[in-house]
């Protein structure tokens, strides 16, 4: 099983720990290849740094076709529904991998996330995760320490304080947020009275299921392969993603989704 | 990895079935044990039928503790939050697994489900998946033959004449819900333009995600052990899963849910 | 007018003290029949505790058929569905009525319920109340003193100090949870600066009103009497409640819910 | 037990036909007192119609302050929070009354009214009875002849036709919404398969359960009696309702309802 | 452009602030009309007024028909929709405005209001703005000052600590709620952290867009001008408002909003 | 007042036509800056599509700094939220125009979109608008002739055609959602019995308020300027647009949206 580590970011660092917490989720069985975008943020900061990762991690997928599933090794979810619609192996989020795993555990969720500054945007990308009906708390760490290599005992104190100030304001699981956490919540487990959950084995193991489920493309409906509206200006595999020429097959699309 | 098929239905076919799907999606490397409840409903079709098949899984549960993890064999996730509170091993409901896994390939979804005389059941039962989030539509199938051995070519093609039905509405992917479909999704998916998923492998390959996660019990919080209040006029087994004298932490449980 | 007073534990203490305020509220024009299950939890601690009180409720209810209405005497209004499904008379549960009778007060709702354990409970298993729509706050009491004969004093003391601290928290009216509380409000009246309500007055009264009404048992729909899956290993009397044998008339049913 | 059965429009035909309705329902325990408004609309038609309703129901019922509850005998529950807010007594709107009856028989409730214009009205009224979350379909009746003495056998038909229409989409009880509708529930029950339930009936019922309750007037809160803000033009009996010189006491009130 | 001011309540002072406000927002191409009812409360302070306060509303905008646009000039937006049905001119709420600017900068919305006492109505008259997508606080001044001519030092103080605290809660944008208030947003601006917008600016600025916007009047729906219940007892003008004998075309109406 | 006219597809006439329909709406009083992206989608039709067009409208805004406000002109409101916090001028999404004007006028909505194939991205998109508040009904017609100079009169007749079926359906308004189609409201209103809205005319009169508002760039919060996290591969103008060294103040942000 070839499994695609899409970070959005463009730090190699972040890439890697995302892979390696991939690695330990699922062994040997597993071939887990890193791909880390062209161009983009560093870091994302920004809604426009997040506009601009999303081209970048697209750019990036179109690149890496040989694979048997996608893991988004980015903790905002970034380009998910287009990757689902422009590729046809399974693709699954790291955040909404946590999300749906922590939620079989039952209870209420409490999150930890990396900088008070970009804790706002996941309410605005998560929405696909409907944070709202199980949410416990929202905790922030600054911790800069995380996004290079080294010793993590500051970082992971600081983890652990957080998932205790939210586990005793009512959340029965905690998720950690943030590619640059994986692997993390096996480290500061012990210090938790509620499990402590990570997008790194969370979605590792979340896309091995998806994979051996071996769920087919869909032919109709709003992820199906569509053709392009002609790209201009971008890669030559991003422009061959989506082939604007295709023919949409007559009533092959549902009427727009009537909320 | 040892996995027990727990129906909450007390036809031993519907069990076997379920377990079958299960071998067949994780292969050699779980062992999948059946088990069937020693009494309640032969099929649940009523409310009164769930209440009895309630406390009818939890009994069977309690009498198998020597298992990995818990895959619930009943479409109505019967007991569901009651299990995950007394157990310490993971428990997934074929429901909520498929709904979850559905949910990953994208788009609404849309239902099959057993009888038209149950199907209102439903959504009573399964709150915990927030169905109205993304549903596509519903359709009943009254197939009586699923239910008994032998040849299932008139169930299927009742089963993926639904699909259809639902993807011209508009569902992006089909969730068949009925313990008793389990395996039926690989024998339809090719006639459907979209993908089918049922309980016995989504409910298989997620409880595998969840016993490799490895998350632990809960110290504290709704889905800590508990004491109970005492129950009397139950088996051994069941009255030994919570006992009453035990003491618990001052402070260890969050405040009610406030929504 | 005979009233089924239908405890869900096994506690007779509790099943006499909702039926004196029953009694209390309706005057010697009703017949109240205390009933208490013959298995089942002493006091509904768990969600194991729960789903065996719901069985054993429905026993209860299957032995005493000859009433006009039944009031469901326990405040997590356990199995409430389940009896309307079954039986011909009005079924009312006791939070749900203190619920529509705060409501019709006027502004926001606050709760006061026993044990701080047990509280996170009532989320799950009041749905029917959609208590998100006006809750003002939920308080919890130790005061085990409640549940066996004697002074109240004190325990009068603890649910007023709650009261009180819900009115200053935006509570227009405080509804007291619990079936052992029945009566306490009016005891706890005086003290409080907003109307205070428990479900052994407001649960009698509605239930009276329920019955003056004379609405008929459904012949179709969600609530119509049908047959039973077949159930095995429950009472004789259980048992006939949904005779498996019954024919479905055809067409009889709604669709799911589509939420 | 003295009640004000409060009509909106200034129509008395319409007062009397819900004033019989409660003296069915209640017999001669209950002493129902008649009260149309001295100006205002004949019939409510329209939002101006409404509006100009509230303040001639609140002048009667500032002219009617010798009673032990008020029933307000309009189905648009007009004016039904601010009668709240300015009498001591129970105020119970016959819709709303309606509603809570008609859930506790379970399933989804629908709806019969009079006249396809002013239907779109109920969504903006009916607020308070949070309509959407059990709602089965809306029907609307032209029957003219429900507004005059005489013979309602054609009225009756179309109830029953607009009834049995709402049975098989799915409602489990249907509820008739009109004033003037009181008493019509019993003559179209026969010709229904699930139960119906009008305004007169449940509104006088729930008012007697109210004032059997006897909870008091809140002295804090949402609706306490608050001073008003000094009516000009207005009859001497409803600017004596709120005197404006009276004092709010410092720290009685709710922050706003932050949702 | 000819613009009436419309105010509900009968303090000349509030109707003469806020056309204040307009004509400074819009400069010399509109001409503001000021319109104080003949009737109703000095201030809106209860239900009861604002109940009143509605027909005022109508009556005052029932004598003033020559006008391109109508800003109603009340915080409570009073009598908004059966202004909107009445008029074939464009209607704009001074809140609803505010509401609307406000979103358009982004983020969660802090409101300051007039006194603690009459907060909870805004929640009840307020529904049409949806505040609970994004609200992010609500704080209330007492501020009699506001209500008299003279210097606003002070009163400008305790907004401006109000929006400061609103800011630090986590509002991106301040409003401002409150007739009286119309044209302070400026002069406490240089305060605060985050954009504050009044009622005056807003609703002047959206209503001239709605004036040049010049949709005309729907001919069907629930908008359509439509023949009246008959009103008896209110002004001539006001009666010929909605003329009883007009025809309703058939068909004209859409179905109840079916939540 | 210097206005940009924003496109995020690349096909200059559809900037053209925007343009115009802003200009038409304006008068001479406002100078519309036509500007279209550098590279992206010539029609958006995908998700890959907008995320890449998100890409190019930030580009292409970060080129023209020198305006008092921005109108988006693309149907989808492509980018806002990114737009918003890193310009300091208004921006205005001519969806979210149209919807907040069509709410001013009353009832329900009903939409026109251009192409059944796209239209199930307005609703990923579009979440800002709330839709599903006050949606009566969406409509998808197929003119290609929309996208190329010449006669209109056979989209017109499509649109007049969908615009009259929404109406039937329950819509008291109806909004032409596609930027090609600005100024095609003014042309089929004659034949519409609701009004019609096209995000031409709303976009340009809702830009016009908000630059007329002058509400401040906030200083903190979700909206303010911050510091990017380090773009590569970008246009020296969007590179500059959030430059990555600067400091964010400590305690300027909100903590993250808590649903």
């Amino acid at each position: 099983m070839r499994l695609l580590c899409l970070n959005a970011n463009t730090t190699p660092y972040v890439t890697d720990t995302v892979a390696d917490a991939m690695r330990a989720a699922l062994g040997p069985a597993a071939d887990v290849v890193p791909c880390t975008p062209a161009f983009g943020p560093a870091i994302i900061k920004t809604r426009v740094d997040n506009a601009v990762a999303a081209h970048g991690v697209l750019d990036a997928a179109a690149r890496h076709r040989d694979v048997d599933g996608v893991m988004l090794a980015v903790s905002f979810d970034t380009a998910l529904d287009a990757l689902r619609e422009a590729l046809s192996v399974p693709v699954v989020g790291m955040t909404e991998a946590s999300v749906a795993m922590a939620r079989m555990l039952g209870g209420r969720i409490g999150y930890v996330s990396m900088g008070r500054a970009v804790a706002p945007l996941y309410a605005e990308t998560l929405t696909h995760c409907a944070l709202e009906r199980d949410l416990a708390g929202w905790e922030s760490v600054e911790a800069p320490a995380a996004y290079r290599p080294g010793d993590k005992t500051a970082v992971d104190r600081l983890l652990a304080a957080a998932a205790g100030r939210l586990a005793e304001a009512g959340a029965d699981v905690v998720v950690l947020v943030g590619a640059v956490l994986a692997g993390a919540a096996a480290r500061v487990q012990a210090a938790s009275a509620v499990p402590v959950i990570d997008g790194g084995a969370a979605g590792a193991l979340t896309l091995r299921a998806m994979v051996d489920l071996a769920a087919p493309k869909p032919r109709v409906g709003r992820f199906a392969l569509r053709p392009g509206g002609g790209l201009a200006g971008v890669s030559a595999a991003l422009g061959a993603l989506q082939p604007p020429d295709a023919l949409q097959p007559p009533g092959a699309l549902p009427p727009p989704d009537a909320p």
